[in-house]
């Protein structure tokens, strides 16, 4: 499937997104789209039937002329939190529903996609910019979704002793990428969220968590150069991480203990080795890639076992912009390139002389970075207006903000002042850590 | 499929048994032998693999030269709590798992099938008489889980707002079955259990739990001549049996209170009328029918407030030998009908003069009777040794016995002396109620 | 204080119950009043309170003319079950309440003891047996609660890292019993149950649950003749009883393995010896006592590992025949000997020829004995009418059947048809066991 | 009692510290030191003894020469969560401790208090700040028990029926304080969190999260000039606030659908009136005092109704700058003044005229204000090292900063920079609101 380019049409971006998602089940049994395997976690015939009601939802019932809802129980069936949208079927229980099945499911993704071609085919964006910005949102969630089948099939496949494997994979050896570096930067007073405005609802389009746009002063900091690789992780484990408990928040260390967490999510010891579940099925950890998986509470203990401590969101959107200023698309291992685990950074060349400043690397894909800074709202933060403004305003307790992507996020998804949140104890998407200090 | 008779040889009712099993899933979408709807329930495909399973590690592991294990990670996956048969895979997880897949499952079934008949037409049960015991358990073994096929598949429907329907069947207008009338019997020593020996292990067989042969005495009593109906049981709930605290056990109570329980299982109000979902999808409550899926708690208050009691299961053994003696096949609505719910009693003819001693009907099939029995040992109890002694032995506390058999069940797996059990607050199985009395 | 003794004067015989519960305060601290250390505990407050509480909802406000309620909150307070005797305060709540003070609790047992003397004084009981007969209940119901201020502030003393001590014994010696014999007894049909009847209340008196009279076939059995003890069950420790699956009840082995228990409640390892907890406080465990605070998981597990069973209660109550009729006062280890804790058997004399049947010992005090009747009615079972009838019907399920008394009993209290009943898992009571087995 | 003064010796603080911990106890009966009423709450004993348990941890064993521990069992008993303070007593269990008793506790701390006084004679504050900083944690930890002894048996009366009475008082009638102002704040670059140094242990005090200092840039904003009423919180309930989904976050509407919130906690209906529980028994909620007892939910949906939004805590201590630099003592409704709960605003005099810019009131005392600031570290934040380093670093997460102090808070203890922090569902501390809005 060619990727998409920044310029795309609304249609061809909404046939590409579409499309994507079914290429991500290939691999998948009809019995793989039933299974929830906790809470958190949604069947795959689930995302498949959710991203579709979206758009009959937000798209085709207000907007499209003579649209008739596909069926009379979707609605109910395929919300998932959007009160003002209606009532919905219990999140807990996604797991329980056989029927529709993964081929009723399909028939309502293509009716709705025709009926969506045909509407798309007729817009005019210029005219009508409010729907444009819809259908936008549209297609931002569905790619949300994307991620979050892969990293729900994950955990189906992990809780199955069976172990089955999503896509195999040939990994060459990969190269050691060296000491950590510190990346330093200023003090100063930072704009610090989107810049309203824009001509194409591309250009216009961020969640509205993303704003205002407003000024923050940040003290001077340093950051790793790359994120903590899986064998800086394994020393800590060594040396009692996991059981120094003055390292830990004491809710984290509550976690620990009822848990009985003593390595990684995903990780087992098999022989004096370390063993994960990955897409690939059980591999061996590589001590080169990023560790991922980890919770809030892990990434935070690790780094005040290393002497250091977890970036704010501020300093990070700060330190993200001088990588990349958020036009034109990022580079980094997104979830096109099909790698679907965090990739080792490049080694720093030591070659000749001292070496100037380290290059600032993985800010974008590979693993979400967990920053300290709680999930709230910018000052003068307004939801939109109606369900989609359910979106996120709703969710601003108790969670922690993530930058920057991972291995499973679209390219074409991601931004500097793009703000993730998850609670503290989610190991289940592939969240890991970038070391910061303050100078 | 024709019926099977008591003549049949081992290799003939193996092959109907199994059929039937795959009979029961013709209705089914692939997706449907996935879902665990409560810890209770199991998945269509776990049962068909569970008793797969069960003819692999008692039958041809032991019994059957040559034969090896079609898959080592079956054994742990489709154990279901035969402690002794090694470790097992958690009961509470068994809908998280979509490999194997059905069509995996089916084709374990059939190399399973294909070795037992290879085994079987060479098998000689007069020369080994305690392997055909042991087959004999298996084919009553895989009954059992044909009757929680059903019931369980019912309740995975029913969890689903689509209601969708296993089997459609068309409902005749039915008969009044007219007052209840009581049936007596005097005081006596009985013979309480299963009369050992046989000459084929179809005449031996019985569960371990129905022995050993005993003596009690058992006081005068008077049974109700038919079940409790439906419509009997609306009279129950309009005269607020529900909130009338005084007619149920203090654990019954706590479970009306926790559970908000207004009306019996699958039952729901639309309209002023009452509705309940059954196998053949939501249809309207006939009052003629039996009430069904009733827990314990709800027959005793029944009971209790219809100035009755539960019968003892040794009253009820005694009664049921008045209509049958175990001998030959019984007359009732069993699953080989296709109702699949229980059916009304007949009408007493009350023609002309007084009526004689009104005849004891619904013994046998249409609903699971329960007893005020707690489930335990007959004295001198031994469970068998082995890996199968775990079969009964284990579960002695906590539950009331269940006589009689269901709509459900199979006319080839019912007797007299038939022991079934229950906790008192389960409901998903074709539960009802006769009254009795103490003369 | 002198013991009672059965023809005493219901004035008198109130007059000492109710000194006997203000007795086994006196070595209470008032904050000892107030703990409830888990839901099954209650505060020896509201002991005090409840029992009070008896004898003014049944005898003073509706036979004492003139009597006013003492405090209009008590009833809802001190109610334990009775739901047709009004709302009532939440059980897992009664350590909740530092009010009513215990001075304030003791006032209102002062003031009902007082108008109870003036109501005694002039009360006719053969004019009034219906009276007298609740007289009788309140002075049982009381006896009961006086067990349970022991067992629970064990409980409450058990759980504070401190230990209290609750009253300091000397322990003399003990002789070892010596090996567990064997006393048969013949099959029979049997009257089990009480004979109705009697001049006076105490004569008439036994909890409606001991009746109706009837008759039961007792097939030919044999008992141990003493207690298992502490010293037989270390041998089961040691063999690894605790970890035979399949020497437990499925619900056993699970709540062995939810609880982790490893050897019996209130038992700690310290440096290679067995310690408890005892109303003496920490002791080392005396291996000819008799083991004690046994679940019937345990209780059951031991006996199957022994080769043996748990009695029926039906076995119970003909040995226990053998030994007292139930008329005058039984011997053996109970409250009021002071001990506070099962006492060894007598050794059986082994001196000169062939010892002849051993004598039945214990079968009255030390511990009660699980046996592996369910708790259920007896045939033709009716509570009595309004809130006493709610004494004991209402607990029919999930309970075991508990015979024989303990060392905690009033030997004013204890009769060889009398029914205690616990669930399965509950070990803050004495209970202990006997072997049977069938013969 | 005389009241402190910032010039008071450490030796007359810490005896005016102790004495008034003591004098709030007045008013209990022994049964009221032994209850908790819920996880949160200590019992008043177990207050009493950890803080003094907290002198001879932190003080006396480490300084006083000679001084050896009171009893070797208090250590583990009063511990509350310092892990590097040794093995601690279950914090939910403390309910369970009837030993030590009220007696043996206050001997505890009468030998600490006389330990404590001979070492404050001897003790040089110049020649020892570490010690003397020490000494000053001391105190004021000892204040934060106090309040929080007073919010714990306020909720221990709470839920006893008998709704006891901390201590009686005369309300007079009270004044309308008039409706809402705006009070505006510029933008500006601040430095936030304390100014490091000083003299004094008493002006080097400060809890470590208080710092370090930096700045921060707040956007302008405004604030309300005084906390919501009673009677404006009632104008939400009459609205239907409670079953508002929208104004909610989503764990909030999570929390008032489980909990069945309809009105704030120690309110209820009486008629049609609205009472409340307080420190002096039930009263009728009068509508001119500020409201209380809010969760962070209640504030932050009450907030988004009222069409404003709760402080951020930087732009909190900002405007309370403009009342109280922090030296000297602030004015307010705190615990010296006895009267328990929150007081009516004054109100905004509207004679002569249009009044000037309104008077910011009750920013000191009343109730804490909740900020939607998530309780995090400032940047470049440690923790002291030791155990004390938990007494505040390893909470945060989760929880919500609160403001200014409250009616049970110490006039001494409070300053603009501190920060207070609870978890988003508490509702027993004195917790109100403030609007906020952006301009």
């Amino acid at each position: 499937m060619p990727p998409l380019t920044v310029t795309d049409t609304l249609a061809a971006r909404y046939a590409a997104v579409r499309a994507f998602t079914e290429h991500l089940c290939e691999p998948l049994a009809t019995e793989d789209y039933v299974v929830q395997s906790m809470t958190d976690v949604s069947p795959t015939k689930w995302h498949l039937a959710h991203t579709t009601w979206f758009w009959e939802t937000f798209v085709l019932q207000p907007y499209a002329e003579g649209y008739t809802l596909y069926d009379e129980a979707y609605p109910f069936l395929f919300n998932s939190y959007y009160v003002q949208a209606g009532e919905r079927h219990c999140r807990a229980q996604r797991g329980y529903l056989s029927r529709p099945t993964v081929e009723e499911v399909l028939a309502f993704r293509h009716a709705v996609d025709e009926a969506m071609g045909h509407f798309l085919d007729a817009f005019d964006e210029t005219a009508h910019p409010e729907i444009a910005d819809v259908i936008e949102v549209g297609l931002n969630h569905e790619q949300q979704h994307q991620e979050l089948m892969l990293t729900d099939i994950k955990h189906v496949f992990s809780v199955n002793p069976l172990r089955p494997v999503y896509r195999a994979h040939d990994h060459a050896p990969t190269l050691d990428p060296g000491p950590l570096a510190w990346v330093s930067f200023e003090e100063g007073l930072h704009e610090i969220g989107v810049v309203p405005g824009g001509t194409t609802s591309r250009e216009r389009f961020h969640f509205d968590n993303e704003g205002p746009r407003h000024r923050a002063f940040v003290e001077p900091f340093a950051f790793g150069h790359r994120l903590v690789t899986a064998g800086e992780f394994m020393v800590f484990i060594e040396e009692d991480g996991y059981r120094n408990t003055p390292l830990w928040l004491s809710e984290g260390w509550a976690t620990v203990d009822a848990e009985g967490w003593t390595e990684p999510f995903y990780w087992e010891q098999r022989d004096g080795e370390w063993w994960h579940f990955t897409l690939q099925g059980m591999r061996r950890v590589d001590p080169h890639e990023p560790i991922t998986h980890l919770s809030y509470f892990e990434a935070d203990a690790y780094a005040r076992w290393a002497g250091a401590r977890l970036p704010s969101e501020f300093e990070w959107e700060v330190a993200a912009r001088t990588v990349w200023d958020g036009n034109g698309l990022p580079e980094g291992n997104f979830v096109e390139r099909g790698r679907l685990h965090p990739a080792p950074a490049e080694p720093i060349s030591q070659g000749d002389g001292a070496p100037s400043t380290p290059r600032l690397q993985q800010m974008m894909g590979d693993t979400w970075e967990w920053t300290h800074s709680a999930y709230t709202a910018y000052p003068g933060y307004r939801p939109v207006d109606g369900a989609l403004g359910e979106y996120n305003g709703k969710w601003m307790n108790g969670s922690f903000v993530l930058r920057g992507g991972s291995c499973a996020t679209s390219r074409t998804h991601i931004r500097p002042t793009y703000r993730n949140f998850f609670h503290p104890a989610a190991t289940w998407q592939f969240t890991g850590l970038r070391l910061a200090k303050s100078l």
